[in-house]
């Protein structure tokens, strides 16, 4: 079945794009790069310069991403573009029977996430959302244990996106960054699959559970305003100019096996970096702001002095390693992100080429990213409840 | 003013009051002991014993708090029984003047509050809920620090009790502890003011600040059930009930302020314990579980890695450490709980000898306990917003 090379479309070269063309896409070997594209003449120019440095031959240019869509050379395309476009341009390439890897962000409203279950419905053209962190290595630790029923029962999951991204916000003029006009008009759960994907995959969510509901709850905005004031100073347009976006958003979402799962948003307020991961069972948890492994009957003696078995899941992974990482770490971890991007990308195009089912398929990718919308509104109506489609159509039950 | 020493009666010598009493209360030798209450004879006697042995004299024993109320050498009432009688026992002695020191717990129902601080507004008889963790040495050096203002505006805080009870709950009969009976029948945050104590006074709540509403989410009832079946067998009695308390319970609460406080209730699944105090400002967080500080403009360089920086905060402290603590360890810190239960006692006794007034008061007292009714209530109702009373009726805004 294999095909040999995806030739590839790419749309969307901002930093993403750009580092995902340069350390993954290219090295991986698996896509000729056929057609690059972005609203910016300067961004796909430069990218056709990457590829055409690798390749030898320049790809198509243009900054109309209907050409790339209609280019009989493209089999698949790859969206890296400003959130706003995505379900839009992932609709449109699988109607011309386009392959689709599309990068993360969430959906602007739930009838979106509608049409691309439909879309894919009519046309089973394969779908993926390029949710890397589905393929860290201690998220895929986890899931192994959890498989391995190391952690007993699973009854809870903490996961978020800890990432101070004031300079990228405020800097969203100077970066044409799509960010600036969401946190200026929006205020919601806007980057939920960090790390809603994995932990949706370790509940089964779709296979065996579904998400049922969430409320959401915004704090004020106050992060951006003071960073703004104090690095680009009070003159500056954007230091008297109220974002939408509160600082913490806290998403709780019911699911129908019983389990909860905790999000978080939280990126215009000084901090480190951090998913947050927690996976909670009956017989252990995993917790990644201490990187470290509590199971039942072993470590009860370090209930009150935990510090000293901060960090212990590297020793856990000779045990637990998942897999793939197993056999990843072996063969030599490639590319950005501490590894995920690689192997995102590599399952991808391999399931295109191979054509087997996408490891995060439509269904995945409406549930995860409609989390958006619905946050919006939970919000808007002071914290209200509000339910969470099942895009599987009752499906569910017996995938 | 000082009176020398108060003329107590103590009310409830399960774990908790036994353990004050020996380890704090006697030791501090600013209360004579006068009547000892317990509704099993046995605790009511030791309890005696004890106090006999350090103060040379046998209090009075009984079975009936309604006795130590009532006795005319008793000027202080210290409720250390079951949650359910808390507040009952703590109206009774404000009406007959008896000063109240009220271990920590939630209440069943928000009338209940209100009762609590009617009856302090008419009889104003000084009532302090003795909440330990307003005295932690994180917690103060956190308030301390956002007082000096290095955290800059606060904009989120997260706390929650998180202590695996399982052995404690489920061996509530063994124990005689009031902890089974709410664990089978009632589901919400039943241990808020761990840690929404320290955070409300951080966030200034009742004073030009308050919480407006809450949504609160419970995961299933697994933990116990397993624990059970495992430790105690499957012909075990509690081994096929179903418990009502859900294991994770989450709890976001808006402050009038803008603010948003993440409280978890955590018992009945294995894991270290931890109040998970995290306070996030525009300038600064400071993080218990990787008990470290994580300042603007100095700490940008381990965004990615801040694993090194873990137990910074003890570093911090040099600067930070708040003044009560500065001089507390230089006096040499005593008793449980890392020193919390030698400080909230200290300051009780200290507020109604000097007569000035409690630290905690029944405002924060009636708005703390209300969360664990209001939980209930937005649980049973999917998640539903619940609007907070204000106990002050309107004086927050100038107290």
């Amino acid at each position: 079945m294999n095909r040999g090379k995806l030739n590839v479309g790419m749309i969307g070269f901002g930093a993403r794009g750009t580092l995902l063309l340069r350390d993954i896409i290219l090295p991986l070997g698996k896509a000729d790069i056929k057609s690059v594209c972005d609203s910016y003449e300067d961004r796909a120019e430069k990218a056709a310069d990457q590829v055409e440095e690798v390749q030898g031959k320049r790809p198509t240019v243009t900054l109309d991403y209907h050409e790339v869509i209609a280019d009989p050379e493209v089999d698949t395309v790859i969206i890296t573009c400003a959130w706003e476009d995505h379900i839009a341009i992932a609709i449109e390439a699988m109607r011309a029977g386009k392959a689709v890897g599309m990068e993360v962000g969430g959906a602007y409203t739930v009838e979106q996430c509608w049409d691309l279950v439909r879309t894919y419905e009519e046309t089973k053209t394969p779908i993926m959302m390029l949710e890397n962190c589905c393929y860290g290595r201690r998220e895929m630790m986890a899931m192994h244990m959890a498989e391995l029923g190391v952690l007993g029962t699973v009854v809870h999951c903490k996961g978020g996106y800890h990432h101070d991204l004031r300079d990228e916000v405020s800097g969203g003029e100077k970066y044409r960054h799509y960010r600036l006009r969401n946190y200026l008009n929006r205020n919601c759960e806007n980057y939920p699959t960090h790390e809603l994907g994995p932990i949706a995959q370790l509940l089964h969510i779709n296979h065996g559970n579904r998400m049922v509901s969430l409320t959401s709850t915004s704090s004020k905005a106050a992060g951006l305003h003071e960073y703004i004031a104090d690095r680009m100073g009070e003159e500056h347009e954007l230091a008297h100019v109220a974002f939408a976006q509160g600082d913490v958003v806290t998403t709780v979402i019911r699911c129908a096996g019983g389990e909860t799962i905790t999000l978080t948003l939280d990126t215009t307020l000084p901090r480190y970096y951090s998913r947050d991961f927690t996976v909670r069972g009956t017989k252990g948890m995993y917790e990644e702001v201490t990187d470290s492994v509590f199971l039942d009957k072993q470590h009860e003696a370090y209930d009150f002095k935990w510090k000293e078995q901060w960090g212990n899941a590297e020793e856990y992974s000779k045990e637990y390693e998942h897999p793939m990482w197993k056999q990843y770490k072996e063969e030599g971890v490639r590319g950005s992100h501490d590894g995920m991007d690689w192997l995102v990308f590599r399952e991808f195009f391999d399931s295109i080429l191979n054509e087997t089912s996408c490891p995060i398929d439509v269904y995945d990718t409406a549930a995860w990213m409609c989390i958006t919308a619905l946050s919006e509104e939970s919000i808007l109506a002071g914290g209200r409840p509000v339910m969470i489609p099942d895009f599987t159509k009752g499906a569910w039950t017996t995938r």
